[in-house]
């Protein structure tokens, strides 16, 4: 079968045999979607040598023992936790001291024909929600995550630095919630999205004129920069949600975080459960996200396109 | 009268004329107490330029129209806030927008023969506690502060790095509040301080081969590789709090905090009521921690005393 793989001599296309279940679910893949961690993952982040892809929707080929039979439509967790230590027996293997982490720590991923995880790791995609939109679910349980790091109360002043497409999910989230988030970005043609749904934005100066206007924010524009921005906006004592990960250090101006003491939250990853609530209820339109849809086959030129200033989500379909 | 300062030609003692109150209460410093804050602000943190210091205690020279009378014996809060602004009419400057801080911010500090502050900002000093122990309120309060930011409820795992006096004061400050901390240093003979009084110690390299043992860490450093440091000894979705202010950028691992959902939180100042209340019931020991007491007009010499390895805290008489 056909597999994205960043390698030794870096990312390619590459002709595999198909894996074995080796009690483990298999699903063969229908959408899988490229993720910024892709492209950082692609620069060296996380040392991750293998298949890549941890956005996917696809069927059940073989359940691999679980109760989700051959031919259902899955999403998948992407934690496969060890299933006994106290984290996993918790019901929350995202951090499972040995745990893989699909396409990213120790686990082929889904830029592939077909996938393999844990049986307990699959989700059954409600029938009102199109394959287009389940393929955004692990991206949208993460953006989701943010509430579940960092509760906040109606009327709560929030903004988004971050007008890619974690930090438009992120927005999304946040007014499914009942909450008012400002977005904050750089590119016209983003912030337009967000506006056409009734988001507020700003540009970088326009959110810095305010002043330390917000109680929170989320930092959601994948790179080193917004760390600091973040620190401009908030009022003293107000949270910074961490999202972005990406290869290399961040300078911090630590004392900055003291004397304002300021608390800042690392959230990675959210449940399944609440973000297919969304998709199923069509709270979140997560279509206008997508700015290309390619073929597997066309992998390496898809994640070229990913990395384009401008492009939002690129979907990669099984023909 | 005599003070020293922070100006272009870096630290001096200078002889200036004494200040008026205009307002506000004069105090007559009887001994002051130099803080890695100092030796931090000498080398251009803050852009504080003027009179350092804002560890003290004294006799009150004027009342400046509030409750405590001349002659009474007090120590000050650092941080004046405005006194109209939503955050000082709750009762709490610390984070008034426009606050001075004594000897930090656009407020002539306490390493002189008199010192101005609102007569609101003092607080009189229990007979059971000497002027030798009151010194230590101000530090001895930033070290309580940890728990006014940070609830630990019995048994948390607690380490906290750093063995200079502000990492001593924090495990104490631990200690007294019935936990149980491991202090984290590099120094034999300050560790030895923090073993006879009951306190678990270790090595950086001891701490760190207990793997992510710790639910929180408290960095109190005074340097930049600490922040690391602590992302090495906590277990995933732990809390670090940082109470270490220093001149320039910290870089921080924050894929680490993401992935690890790390929350970080500054610490500042603390109330000074909590921290006299341990010195009056004798809880805090904080006689070990001087080692050396030399008078204002050797405050240059002092300076560079309190900046050599192996030194806690120097005090500054008043002759």
């Amino acid at each position: 079968m056909r597999a994205l793989r960043v390698g030794d001599v870096g990312l390619t296309l590459a002709d595999l045999s198909a894996p074995e279940p080796n009690g483990e679910a298999l699903v063969r893949v229908t959408l899988s979607g490229i993720c910024n961690t892709d492209l950082e993952i692609a620069r060296g982040y996380a040392g991750f040598r293998g298949t890549i892809g941890h956005e996917f929707v696809g069927v059940v080929e073989d359940a691999g023992g679980g109760p989700i039979a051959r031919g259902e439509r899955v999403v998948g967790e992407i934690n496969a936790g060890c299933g006994s230590c106290p984290r996993c027996m918790l019901g929350d293997p995202r951090h499972c001291a040995t745990r893989t982490v699909l396409g990213i720590v120790g686990r082929d991923g889904a830029h592939a024909e077909l996938v393999r995880l844990p049986a307990r790791n699959l989700v059954r995609v409600p029938a009102a929600v199109s394959d287009r939109a389940a393929v955004f679910v692990e991206p949208l349980a993460a953006a989701c995550g943010v509430l579940e790091r960092c509760a906040m109360a109606d009327g709560t002043r929030v903004a988004v630095i971050g007008d890619g497409k974690l930090g438009l999910l992120c927005a999304m989230a946040l007014v499914a919630a009942g909450l008012r988030p400002v977005l904050v970005g750089k590119h016209a043609e983003k912030l337009a999205i967000a506006h056409a749904r009734g988001i507020a934005t700003a540009t970088v100066e326009g959110a810095a004129a305010r002043g330390r206007a917000f109680d929170v924010v989320v930092e959601a524009s994948g790179g080193a920069s917004g760390f600091q921005l973040a620190l401009e906006l908030l009022r003293p004592q107000g949270t910074l949600v961490l999202k972005s990960t990406f290869h290399g250090a961040t300078p911090v101006d630590a004392a900055r975080v003291v004397v304002e003491e300021i608390t800042v939250i690392g959230s990675r990853c959210g449940r399944f459960a609440p973000a297919l609530d969304l998709l199923a209820r069509g709270v979140v339109d997560v279509a206008s996200l997508v700015s290309d849809t390619l073929p597997l086959a066309r992998g390496v030129a898809a994640m070229e396109r990913a990395a384009a200033p401008g492009v939002l989500k690129v979907l990669l379909a099984r023909e």
